[in-house]
């Protein structure tokens, strides 16, 4: 692979492109378009903006990501969890309907595109695994509960602002009072046919006997057939009259050149919220697309996902749209539908470029109601709770990460809330660090293997003490090995021999390798060596780096074996 | 030990209190209020407070850490580190020599010593640790250079503003024109003689005959002679009639009671500072108070020194002090002169009364060159550049962070740079675990120890593979396990059995688990047996929780050696 497929990978798949790579593809395309459509405006109602901003979304940046991603089936657009952080990134800036909301919008994508790519070329994927999979999953369930709250209004017809459970609710009930009958009847009705789409539709349509191909197009094109059936209500029964909010005049053109805003103290204001959008789109769309290539054995390269991820971005802010990633549901049906390059989303592409230029006089009745009810059946799917269970039985420091992030995001919104769960995670894991487990261990009879001493039955002997240090040494816990060396030597006057077990040390840092020196020095004055066995090769070579070894007053051995072999005279 | 006896540590000693003790730790407390002196009118004017502030500061604090601390020979007052940090916070807030000034500086000791004794209660001591031995010798280094340098504008009698190295070096050679020639005299005379003292006086002495008891008293009083010696020659030679700064007016008085502010808004621009000289303040004073106790085989308890530096900050608050911790100079000659018991601490708290009541009038002509002079020669001491050599020789992440922690104290304050220092640390210990070190090991012949095939002479066989992973398996590396196994063993069509060597993995969050999970359905599907091997105690525990165990496709093996045994048939 040379260097520019390695930037370019279209350039890979391209050279082996035919005729029923092309079929599957068109066949994808149409499918993926069919179910955007209603996706797409929905997801730019719940980040604030007009609805042709989540079509303008969809269309550049699908092909860019195609150009430069290295996942063959991801679909990329607005998602439900990046367009609420939009939506409370927006919100401190500018009121939604303004000029200004609108040009935010572009510029946390430019900016959010420019880190991306950033991180990309200085291939700094890696800082993606410090979001630990518990703390993905209670952040996706705390923002699907959070997105489906906040889109009750939509379904009541009444106005609610705020980006936090208290703060919604508590503006849904101070409205309840002018809650619109007509919208909720629309609203509900599209959310319980929603929801029998997704459950209730196919198992029906296999009973009546259609082949399973056609239910499975049927329940994709569901949603479609609940936008139009709601938009014909509107306008038949001239219920915009009755003050249902439809979503009106849509400009029928192709994507709209743009330019975000280069005003410096509006890009610092958005310089955190980017961050962490682009963070948490990429790791919801590396682990879509490590998830569908594992199922075909291909393979995906994080630091060239981020440098896709950050076209897609900049594309989506030159082209009047705002920040996207790599979608779950959509990467997911595009998948399942056969698409077999990301020629496929090039396709896509185009036919949500027609729809932008040929169909939006049509979605002038529709509801912004059925909008809602689409992200709500949606995002639902989303929530589970299942994941404090797990992690409560398996580790109460898993569990008050997981519980942390869903109770923050709730409480005090998205930002606040991934950044406690990343931050907490890392705290309790460099707890755990800091007061290690620490073993005495003998040797197991029959064999040349060392277990502690408390939980096999093992042979010791009196005058040499061997403990295995379960952590690597390091500044944090230097100290705490030097107490506990202390505290099992100094009342136990049979002691000659000191012997740490390193099988589980992979690290010495500067502080450590002084307090080993100073544990040497405190044990020489009591009349007792140390010794060391099992010390890993760059552990080793590390301490031949200073002049450890040579003070050392016993010697380092091989194995724990020989070190109490040669200590007993056995040997 | 009772409950009482723990948090209030006079209660051991003071039992067992006698004459010897009591003759002991008069002679040492004498010694210390004569060093003492001059050392706290010096660190007021560092701190940028009136220099009685300096011996108020002395007094209180001191008897409090004598009830409730743990160490014996630990002196508790103002240290040249910490005054120049209440300096750096303070000059943010309210001008030198205002009313608001003082407040302010009564208000950061009082919050530090609530944090403190808040960190004591609830057992927080352990938080110190996360200070790595460089980054404090380089905080330490380059906070010298901050004080000798910010302390040439006494020498030259200019005024020069400024917090950080190069703000300080631009005032200084802004008013390099007004240089004071007599007070560049006296503060040059003043340094010279104080080095020599250091290090001349003692030899000459004993050259001289004089026992080497004397030699030494002679050498903690030099300073004050110094002082005695330059006010003589301002007061007979009227040189403050040619603009040589003195001390001026010093009330005769016993500590004030003085209460801090209670203002919201600026308690809350001095919580961050306030923290940070707590952390500083706490780590300085139990390294010092561990390196003696050590000497004398006694313990110090860090949660309970906590409370006792909590305690004596608060009685700073209350008697028109400042910040104080436990000082490395005050405490190594309260221990060379023989101090027994914290009882010292109280008679040298009753001697620096007697002169806050009775010698302030004398000090009215001493110039304040001396004082700067003093600070000068104690600071310099602490410089030391090695650190950066020993840290570059033995690993550059150590070195990174003492680099960045003297080039950002330097170059940005004591605030930042000690953050920065922290910080980097902490990211570098991380990131190391990012990417672990996985060896491939085998059996070394003749023995049941297993090793890297890289670096020693072992056995393997073609159809078992076994990694040994360096690293505690968690949320950041598990990724990075799943990729290294695939690589492994995707290509190499003869393998049948993965064994996963444990030893150095000492825990595995429930991200890892899932990993785990990931790896052996991966393998599964290739064909792939996993095995683990030497899973300790704890880690075996917690997998015992989840059904990762019962979905294995292998087993798990007491030792490595058992594993091969059976795998290859040979047990």
């Amino acid at each position: 692979m040379n260097n520019l497929e390695r930037y370019l990978p279209a350039m890979v798949w391209a050279k082996t492109y035919d005729r029923s790579a092309l079929s599957n593809d068109l066949i994808a395309a149409l499918i993926v378009t069919i179910m955007l459509i209603p996706q797409s405006l929905a997801y730019a109602l719940l980040a604030g903006l007009p609805p042709e901003a989540g079509l303008y979304a969809s269309i550049v940046p699908i092909m860019l990501y195609a150009l430069f991603g290295t996942s063959r089936a991801l679909a990329v657009g607005p998602v439900a969890v990046v367009s609420l952080m939009t939506a409370a990134a927006l919100g401190d800036i500018a009121a939604q309907g303004t000029m200004g909301y609108g040009v935010a919008a572009l510029s946390l994508a430019g900016l959010s595109g420019v880190m991306l790519l950033g991180m990309g070329l200085l291939r700094l994927g890696f800082v993606a695994n410090f979001l630990s999979h518990p703390v993905i999953a209670g952040f996706i369930t705390a923002s699907g509960i959070l997105i489906a709250v906040s889109q009750m209004k939509h379904i009541l017809g009444v106005s609610a602002q705020g980006h936090t459970l208290p703060e919604i609710l508590a503006e849904l009930l101070a409205h309840l009072g002018q809650t619109n009958p007509v919208t909720v009847v629309i609203g509900g009705l599209a959310v319980g046919l929603l929801f029998w789409l997704r459950k209730g539709l196919r198992p029906a349509l296999v009973r009546l006997g259609v082949p399973r191909g056609a239910a499975d197009i049927a329940v994709k094109a569901g949603p479609v057939a609940v936008v139009v059936l709601t938009t014909l209500a509107v306008w038949l029964f001239k219920l915009e009259a009755a003050d249902v909010k439809i979503v009106g005049t849509v400009p029928q053109s192709l994507p709209p050149f743009t330019l975000p805003s280069f005003d410096l103290g509006l890009l610092r204001q958005l310089l955190l919220p980017a961050a962490l959008i682009s963070i948490i789109g990429f790791v919801e769309s590396v682990s879509v697309a490590q998830t569908l290539a594992a199922k075909k054995r291909q393979r995906i390269d994080p630091d060239q996902e981020l440098i896709g991820l950050g076209a897609a971005n900049i594309g989506a802010a030159l082209t009047g749209g705002f920040p996207v990633t790599g979608g779950f549901s959509r990467s997911v049906v595009n998948f399942d539908a056969g698409a077999q390059t990301p020629a496929a989303g090039a396709f896509t592409a185009i036919g949500l470029a027609f729809a932008a230029l040929a169909l939006t006089p049509l979605i002038y009745f529709l509801p912004k109601a059925t909008l809602a009810a689409t992200i709500i059946v949606a995002v639902l799917s989303l929530v589970d709770f299942s994941i404090l269970r797990r992690s409560w039985a398996y580790s109460k420091a898993d569990f008050a990460a997981v519980f942390v992030t869903i109770a923050l995001t709730l409480g005090f919104g998205v930002e606040i809330g991934v950044s406690a769960g990343v931050g907490l995670s890392i705290a309790l894991h460099l707890y755990k660090s800091l007061r290690p487990h620490i073993a005495e261990v003998g040797q197991v009879p029959g064999s040349e293997h060392f277990r502690n001493v408390r939980r096999h039955q093992v042979i010791t002997h009196p005058n040499i003490v061997t403990l295995r240090m379960d952590e690597s040494l390091y500044f944090a816990n230097a100290r705490f090995l030097e107490d506990a060396i202390h505290n099992r030597v100094a009342g136990d006057g049979a002691v000659e021999h000191v012997v740490l077990l390193c099988s589980a040390i992979n690290e010495i840092d500067l502080s450590a390798l002084e307090s080993l020196e100073m544990i040497n020095e405190r044990l020489r004055e009591m009349g007792v060596t140390l010794h060391l066995s099992e010390v890993k090769g760059p552990v080793m070579d590390r301490l031949e780096q200073g002049h450890f070894l040579s003070e050392l007053s016993g010697q380092v051995f091989l194995s724990q074996y020989t070190a109490v072999q040669t200590l007993t005279g056995a040997a």
